[in-house]
């Protein structure tokens, strides 16, 4: 199925006569040589030890193919090559930032192109008066997040993964972070985007104004659709001016019930923390066997919350008093940036520590309305009891998203076995509670067959329907969402 | 083709059998007796001295066409009767709100149902918690603003018509309003909703939650659809919490230029006005001979800032500073709520002032990166000139978003010629500029013309190509957009 350059060298005549002779059936060869035809060469990837490496992302558990080819475009031209080439060819293309996603929503199908966006990765503007930053899509969050920074600017999205992932795929998962519950997600920063569709056309959606209403939003459309209906290749991001630094509070709660009547209490009473997350029993434990931090083992769950506001010490004050209010054991305000960063460091080690419990983890991403968080993390309980297994949760408590996180030894069958139905049936029980199977990682391969149970069967058909506009030919990172 | 319910005498039976019956011919008689079988009888109107009543909503120059009927549903059941009917008939649909809007995205169709939402105006929820609110569509924008305010909660949008829009309107519009250069718009508020299609099944889309990416964002799709892709029956609305009582400021420049470049200081200094409003030199002469306010006629440029920060008066002064910077000739921040009301009332009354005039408007709502303000004033000013026509322009200068407002003599053909070719000349002039023709009004029947020009030939394509998906028969809200 692979073939490198090598093997099969490359004939600009036959590949330029064949780009236009309409389609062809997509034999072993063909496809890079008319790939190498419209692309330079070092952007073409073939080596099957090489490809390999383009095969997953970060999930457990989704299955992922052996890609035909990877190649790395530098331009917009050479993204509608590609594309105009896979839709003549009927080869399936899978587009990928950096990998980091967590559903196996970029992994790659047996024969596939792997389109990789990570070098193109300019910034192509920052402007201070209209707020707007123009990218391309291969652009790694924090480089942005650093760039605006220097023009007193603030672009608020930030995923865990923000050092490594990339603009591109923050825009197909429609990705959200610590900064949500005050600033939203991604989808609330992106005005305006150039896609190349899957027959190579180039649209470009939205605006740059900071309002607009001409025509559907085709641009949100896009944000969220893990490169099922076109490839961005462009950007324009809202920004905002950069806050005050933040400061932070930790609360410690001898219940996780206790911890959710504090998270009510703050929302209900009017305050807009800057990040507003949960640590359970479970988490702390693992953070301290990892990283040593002296959190009080009897902690049944640490709240973190932080204000970027003018006086962020008044906010603190307010919001300790209600978590005392609602019970917390301990209520420790940072007095400075530095001691804000070192509570939020075990915040940070969550996932690592929760990781090195048992060596692997699947990380489910429930959103619940808020006033269900205890219910949430009650029934999350019950489930890790009922399946012997450790369950922890970090959670962005202010969103209501939580972040259950199974942890399991990869080489026991039966541990792996209920480790994927514990993981299955934290989705059920979140939507029990009207709640959503992905706040923040998306649908991929991972979770498509809750995707229908979420949207019901009404629901399914528009959006397959929605996919057969952009996509008829079903070749845009097939086998994905639905 | 209109015909009364005592001309056709209902039948039961008769029609209970004809709505199983398939797809029937669009006779006169027929559309009402169908509609009556699932209908209470005061939900449907047929007496043309009524129904011509709902023909426009507020546009000039928008063709309007004669509805056989309209219905005004009172719950989803009589909604999916309705649309279940006009699909079976291949009946036009058209869906109003409060007929405030300014593009015709309202007008009837001749021989439609005008399907007027305005009778499902119940508040099923305020969640201070969850930070939400459920409405059905024909809730009052005002009426939600104060329930949810009694619940210490804060709805932005805030379109002029406020008083009298409605929810359902406001999302098939996507509209705006003052609060937006801090609080964005509709679509920022648009949770989740439960659309009944074309042929009347229920869909429902979004969450309730804070977060969630769980397939295609078809909630957005929705919002500033203009009722051409469903019907939206239900909302599920983000709410913030209220914020301090805003306090404003007024700003007089001797140029319009001086002005625009303090709004481009003030932006760029990284401040978040909860309002920035611009009024040019013949609307602050409008608002003077309407009103006596004692606005200096000297004036060519009044900016009005607001904060409902923790201190007002500190970014109040601030603000104030840009602007004598940038040579304003007079500042004058208000003191208190009260003074700060007077101060917005010259605003307020901007539209009425200019239609007071030459007894007729257009009303322009070209939306420019704020950075082009200066040249889309100066560009106007240009026109206005050209064509020998008064034109006003009030501005959400804040967002770009300019209404830039024709007056004219709708008795003189000759001034409404110009009038309407020099409303043109606007929306080509924002385009230039990298603006779009519409920031928050809709494209309706007014502007499909410039939709394309906009949104360029692929996205047309594709953007016909999703509402063929929603709409196949062709029946929702037809001529609008597109």
């Amino acid at each position: 199925m692979i073939m490198s350059r090598i093997e099969a060298p490359r004939d600009e005549d036959d590949a330029a006569a064949a780009a236009t002779s309409g389609p062809a059936p997509a034999v072993p060869g063909t496809l890079v040589d008319r790939l190498l035809a419209g692309l330079p060469a070092d952007s073409v990837l073939t080596d099957p030890d090489i490809t390999t490496s383009y095969a997953n992302d970060m999930a457990s558990f989704c299955p992922a193919g052996a890609p035909a080819v990877v190649v790395l475009p530098r331009t917009v031209e050479d993204v509608r090559h590609v594309m105009r080439t896979a839709t003549e060819l009927r080869v399936p293309v899978v587009p990928q930032g950096a990998r980091t996603g967590l559903s196996g929503g970029a992994n790659a199908t047996d024969g596939c192109v792997v389109l990789s966006l990570t070098k193109m990765d300019r910034i192509l503007e920052i402007d201070p008066v209209d707020r707007v930053a123009v990218v391309e899509p291969g652009v790694v969050n924090a480089a942005l997040s650093r760039a605006v920074n220097e023009h007193g600017l603030y672009y608020p999205p930030d995923p865990s993964s923000w050092e490594m992932c990339t603009i591109g795929g923050n825009i197909g998962t429609a990705s959200g972070g610590l900064c949500c519950v005050k600033y939203g997600v991604t989808a609330e920063y992106v005005l305006g985007l150039d896609v190349v569709l899957a027959d190579g056309r180039l649209m470009s959606t939205g605006r740059r104004t900071a309002k607009g209403v001409a025509g559907y939003d085709l641009t949100r459309l896009f944000v969220g659709s893990e490169g099922s209906l076109g490839i961005v290749v462009r950007a324009v991001l809202a920004l905002r001016p950069k806050p005050p630094e933040q400061l932070v509070l930790a609360a410690e709660f001898a219940s996780a019930s206790a911890a959710c009547d504090a998270i009510c209490k703050i929302m209900e009473g009017g305050h807009v923390p800057s990040l507003l997350e949960l640590m359970d029993r479970t988490t702390v434990k693992a953070v301290n066997d990892l990283a040593h931090m002296g959190l009080p083992e009897t902690t049944e769950a640490l709240l973190l919350a932080a204000f970027d506001t003018a006086d962020p010490a008044a906010d603190l004050a307010a919001v300790g008093a209600l978590c005392e209010a609602a019970g917390a054991t301990q209520v420790v305000p940072a007095d400075d940036a530095a001691e804000s960063e070192l509570l939020l460091q075990a915040r940070r080690l969550s996932l690592t520590a929760l990781e090195a419990v048992k060596g692997t983890t699947m990380i489910d991403d429930v959103c619940v309305p808020r006033s269900r968080l205890g219910d949430m993390l009650e029934g999350i309980e019950r489930i890790a009891a009922k399946y012997d297994l450790t369950i922890g949760v970090c959670a962005h408590a202010g969103d209501g998203n939580t972040h259950p996180t199974v942890c399991f030894d990869a080489q026991d069958p039966d541990e792996s076995r209920r480790a994927r139905e514990s993981f299955d049936e934290i989705m059920g029980l979140g939507l029990e509670l009207g709640g959503t199977i992905t706040g923040e990682h998306g649908v991929g391969v991972l979770k498509k067959e809750w995707l229908a149970r979420e949207i019901g069967p009404v629901g399914l058909e528009m959006q397959r329907a929605v996919k057969q506009v952009f996509d008829p030919l079903g070749i845009l990172n097939p086998g994905k969402l639905f």
